[in-house]
C-alpha cells in the first residue's frame, strides 16, 4: 500500500470572500500565498495550506499550464479543526474575546485534552483542539 | 499571536457513510479510531484526523459528559488534499486503478510537485498532491 503523509489542504466555501479572508487573517495571523477574487491560499504550517473558496466560484473545471484543475462547490456549515498548543489555550480564549468572536461551546475529552468551537462569517464551525482529543479510547 | 500548530481535523459530509467508509478504508487503508451510525474518525497520520458525517445526521448539538459539540452539515461537492510522497506516484496511480477510481485530472505545479485528482461517493474533490505544489509562486 502506498502511504499518505497527512492532510495537505483543508477548504471551505465561503460566500463573502473578503469579509472572511479578513476574519481569518486578522484571528490567526495566517500568512496569505495565493489569492484572486475566486480563492486564498493560507500557510498553516509547513505541509499544510488552508483554503477559503468563493461560493459558486469554481464550477467550471480551471485550465492552467500544467493540466486542469475540476470544479467543485459547498454550502452549509462545514466542520474542521485546528490543533493549537495546549500551554496557549487561555491566550486563545482571550484572541477570540478580542477580535469579538463568540465561543459557541467547549468540551473536556478527558486526559486534559480539550476543544473550543466557534462559527466564522458563514456559520462554519471551527474548532481549536488542543492535542490528544481522540486518544481518549 | 497565540500559535497554531496544524490542521487537525478535515471533514466531509456524505450521503451513505457505510458507502464512504468503504470506500476511503479500501483506498487509504486508514485507520478507523472511532465511528458510529453518524459518522466515522480516521486517523492520517499522529496529528491529524479525516472525518466522515452522515448528512443531516449532526444538525443538533450533541450533549457528552463533557461538553457539547455544536451542529454542522455540508452539501456539495468539496475539496481537500491529502499528501503523498513524491516517489509513490506511480504506487498511488496503481492503487486508485486497481481499486476503480478515476482519475479526472493531474496538474505540473513545475518544480516536480504534483496533484491527481479523483472523485469520492459524494462527487466530493479528493487530490492526491506531492509536498510543494505551493512552493510555486
Amino acid at each position: 500500500m502506498p502511504s499518505v503523509s497527512g492532510i495537505g489542504e483543508t477548504a471551505l466555501h465561503v460566500t463573502d470572500l473578503d469579509c472572511s479572508v479578513r476574519f481569518y487573517h486578522q484571528l490567526f495571523a495566517f500568512t496569505t500565498i495565493a489569492s484572486d477574487d475566486r480563492f486564498c491560499a493560507f500557510r498553516v504550517n509547513e505541509q499544510q495550506v488552508f483554503l477559503l473558496f468563493k461560493r459558486g466560484g469554481t464550477l467550471e473545471p480551471i485550465r492552467i499550464p500544467g493540466g486542469t484543475i475540476p470544479p467543485h462547490d459547498g454550502q452549509g456549515r462545514l466542520h474542521m479543526a485546528f490543533t493549537i498548543p495546549a500551554t496557549e489555550w487561555l491566550e486563545w480564549e482571550n484572541q477570540l474575546r478580542v477580535q469579538g468572536v463568540a465561543i459557541e461551546s467547549t468540551v473536556e475529552w478527558g486526559g486534559g485534552a480539550r476543544s473550543l468551537y466557534f462559527r466564522d462569517p458563514d456559520g462554519h464551525l471551527i474548532e481549536l483542539a488542543t492535542p490528544g482529543i481522540w486518544d481518549r479510547d
